[in-house]
C-alpha cells in the first residue's frame, strides 16, 4: 500500500488551508496591481547553471534541487525568483520600456531540514522596480511595503520594518574597522540579533577583532555611543536614505520603520538600501520579508538596470496572521438542499433551478437518490449543512 | 556569458502572456466556485512510487521526471494530477464529508519533445466529483464543461463533446470481438481519428483481426451498420449513459454533445463515462480536456470512493481562445504621468496624489528628474502611455 504522506517538507493545501493561501495571495495581488505592478511569470524549471554559476552561495550547492534530465541537460527547481527575473529582462531587454514594475507569486524550493517557519516548498511574493537609479524609487518601494501591510490590516505594533543602507555600512567598515574585515563584520551583523551577549563576544574575540573594534562593532549594532554617531553623520552622504530618513514616518504614519545597522541581508548582490521586516511576537523570529537596491542584477547576461525589490514568503507570513489574529472570516456561501423527488424534473433542475442558485451565488448539494425515504434524504441534506432544502 | 532562454519545453510568462494565462484560470476558477466546487492544491514534488507503482503506463517510465533527492528519497514532478487527488483524498478519508467537489489548477510536467499543443510544462484545471455513483453526477459533470465553455464565450459550432461509455465498449467489444482482443481494440480507436483508411486496415490486419471483425470495428467507428445498431442497443444498459442520450440536448442546448464510440480515453483507470472535446479547427487537433469515471480513483491506498472527473490543459485552450478569436480586449487602465517639480511636495505625493490614483484605479509612473527640462520629461511621459499628466 503507498503512503498518503506527502513528500517531506512540503504542504498538501485542503480547501481549508488553501484559502488561507489564496486570501494572501489576493492581498498581495491587488495591493500590487493597486500600486502599478505587472504581474508574470516563469516554469519552476531552470538551467542549473543560473545558480550554480553565482559565486559561491550556499543555494549554489547544498540547499539546490538540481538533476540531471534525459536529454543530460543540467536542470534545477528554482530556490529563489531573482536569477529568473534578470533572465527574463536580459532576454528583451532591447525591447522592453523601461522603468519596469513587475510582480509575481512563485514557489521555491530548497534542501533543508524543515523546521517552524521553514519549509521545503515556500511561495514567494516578488516585486521589483527595474530601471530607476537610486532615489525616489526607494522610498516608493518602502511605501508599497507599508501598503500592503496595511491591506492585511497589520496595526502599527505587530511588525516593523527595518532597514539599512549597504554603501553607508561599506563606508563606515572600511573608514573604522578596515576593508579586510568587511565580510567578518557582515557575518556578525547578520547574526546579530540571534546571538546572546557572551556569544557575541566570543565571536569576535574569534574572528581576530581588537577590543576597540568590538568596542566599536557594539556600539553600531545597539545604535548608541560614538560609533553609531559617526554612521549617522556619513548617511547624509547617501540623498535616497537621508530622504527617507526625514520623510518615511510622515509618508507611511501607520508603519514603524526602524534604521537598524545590523540589517545586512546575507546575499552578495545588494548595492544599496536593504530592508527587513519582523513580527513583533518573537516566536515568530525569521524575517517575513527581505529586500534591497541591487543595481548589478543583470550583470550575469552583461546588462546593466538598476533595480530596487522584495521577496515576501508566505510561510512567516501565515504565522504573522495567526499571531495577531489577523485572518478574515471565510465565510461560507449559504449551501442550499435540492432533493429530486422526480426524475421527470432533471431538465429543469439543470436548466433552471441550479442556474438560479449560482446567479444567487448560493452553493448546492443535489440528492438524486430517489430511492431513501424522504425523513432521511432530509436529515442527511441537512446534516451536510444545507439551510434551505428545495424540492424538485 | 549565460543563455537568457528558459529551460527546453517551458514558457516564460512575460505580462502580456501572463494575462492570457491569467484569463484562462480566472475563467476556469470563477466558473467551478459558481458551480459548487472548492478549489485546493498540493507541491508539484510528490514521492516517485505514487507513478511508478501503477501498472505498466508510459509516464511510469519515460515521460517521468524524477530523481533521488539529497535525503536519497525517489522524488517526482507530477506529470498529472490524479494521484496526488487519490494521496490527500485516502489520507484523510474518514474526516471527509462526501461527496466532495473539489477543483485545481496545477501545472505538470512530462518529459517529451516539445512541439504544437504540447509542452513539458503544462497547467491543467482538474475537477472531480468524489463520493457518488454513477448516475446522475455524471451528467451534472457534463453540464459544468458545457458552462466552462460557455463562460468562455465560445460558440456552438467551435467545439464538440464527445463522450462513450467503457462499461459498453467492454460488453461489445467481449460479445462482438472476443475478451482477448480487448487492448487491441483500445488501441485501435485510441489512434482512429489521426490515421488514415489504409492505415487502419493495415493496423487491423498486422493486429491479426479477422476481416468479420475489422467490418465490425468500422462500422462502429463510423457510427453507420448494424455494429453500430447492436453498441446501441447494449447502450440501454447503462441507465446514466441512457439519461445522458435522452437529456443532454435540452439540458445543454449550447453544446454540440456527441456520443462517439470511438472514445476510449487511453488510461487504464476509467471505469464508465468517458468524454473528450475537440475544436472544430483541425489545425489544433489535439483534444482540449478529457475525463471520466474512475471509480477505483483510491485503489492503490486501499480504499474506495467512486469518482468522475476530467483536466483541461492551457495549452490547447490557448489556441481554441485564438482560432475563434475569443480572447476578451484586455483593456489597459489608465496611466497618469506624476511629474515631481519640488523635492518638498513628495510626503504630499505619497499621502495625497498616489492613493487618490489608486482609489480611482488609475495606474501611475511618477517620474523624479527634476534634473531634466520639462518639455523632455513631458514627451517622455506621454510615450510611455500617459493620458493626463499632474505636476506635484
Amino acid at each position: 500500500m503507498l503512503s498518503t504522506q506527502p513528500y517531506k517538507g512540503v504542504r498538501d493545501f485542503y480547501p481549508d488551508e488553501f484559502k488561507k493561501r489564496q486570501y494572501i495571495f489576493d492581498t498581495w495581488r491587488s495591493t500590487l496591481v493597486k500600486t502599478g505592478f505587472s504581474e508574470y511569470d516563469a516554469s519552476i524549471l531552470e538551467p542549473a547553471n543560473l545558480y550554480t554559476e553565482k559565486s559561491g552561495e550556499e543555494l549554489g550547492s547544498k540547499q539546490l534541487y538540481s538533476f540531471t534530465d534525459k536529454g543530460d541537460r543540467e536542470v534545477a527547481l528554482r530556490p529563489e525568483w531573482t536569477p529568473t527575473l534578470a533572465r527574463m529582462v536580459s532576454a528583451k531587454f532591447g525591447e522592453i520600456a523601461f522603468p519596469l514594475r513587475w510582480f509575481c507569486i512563485p514557489n521555491c524550493f530548497r534542501y533543508e531540514r524543515p523546521q517552524k517557519g521553514r519549509l521545503r516548498e515556500f511561495w514567494q511574493l516578488n516585486a521589483d522596480i527595474i530601471g530607476l537609479e537610486a532615489g525616489l524609487s526607494d522610498l516608493e518601494i518602502l511605501r508599497v511595503l507599508s501598503v500592503l501591510f496595511e491591506s492585511f490590516k497589520a496595526p502599527k505594533e505587530s511588525y516593523s520594518i527595518r532597514y539599512n543602507h549597504r554603501g553607508l555600512l561599506d563606508m563606515w567598515i572600511v573608514n573604522e574597522i578596515g576593508e579586510d574585515k568587511k565580510q567578518q563584520v557582515y557575518d556578525l551583523l547578520d547574526s546579530w540579533k540571534k546571538l546572546d551577549d557572551r556569544e557575541r563576544k566570543e565571536t569576535m574575540l574569534e574572528q581576530g577583532f581588537t577590543s576597540e573594534q568590538s568596542q566599536k562593532i557594539q556600539e553600531l549594532a545597539n545604535c548608541a555611543g560614538l560609533s553609531y554617531e559617526t554612521y549617522l553623520t556619513y548617511s547624509k552622504n547617501f540623498t535616497e536614505l537621508a530622504t527617507i530618513q526625514s520623510t518615511i514616518s510622515e509618508i507611511c504614519p501607520n508603519s514603524n520603520f526602524i534604521f537598524d545597522p545590523t540589517i545586512v541581508r546575507g546575499i552578495a548582490y545588494y548595492t544599496g538600501l536593504v530592508f527587513e521586516a519582523f513580527d513583533e511576537n518573537p516566536e515568530n523570529s525569521r524575517a517575513l520579508f527581505g529586500g534591497g537596491r541591487y543595481d548589478n542584477l543583470l550583470e550575469l547576461f552583461g546588462k546593466h538596470a538598476p533595480a530596487i525589490g522584495f521577496g515576501w514568503g508566505d510561510v512567516t507570513m501565515g504565522e504573522f496572521l495567526t499571531n495577531w489574529d489577523l485572518w478574515p472570516s471565510f465565510e461560507e456561501k449559504t449551501t442550499t438542499g435540492v432533493m429530486v423527488e422526480n426524475k421527470e424534473s432533471i431538465p429543469e433542475l439543470y436548466t433552471k433551478i441550479l442556474p438560479e442558485l449560482e446567479t444567487k451565488g448560493v452553493t448546492y448539494i443535489v440528492d438524486y437518490d430517489t430511492e431513501r425515504s424522504e425523513n432521511k434524504r432530509w436529515q442527511a441534506l441537512k446534516k451536510k449543512g444545507c439551510g434551505e432544502i428545495i424540492k424538485v
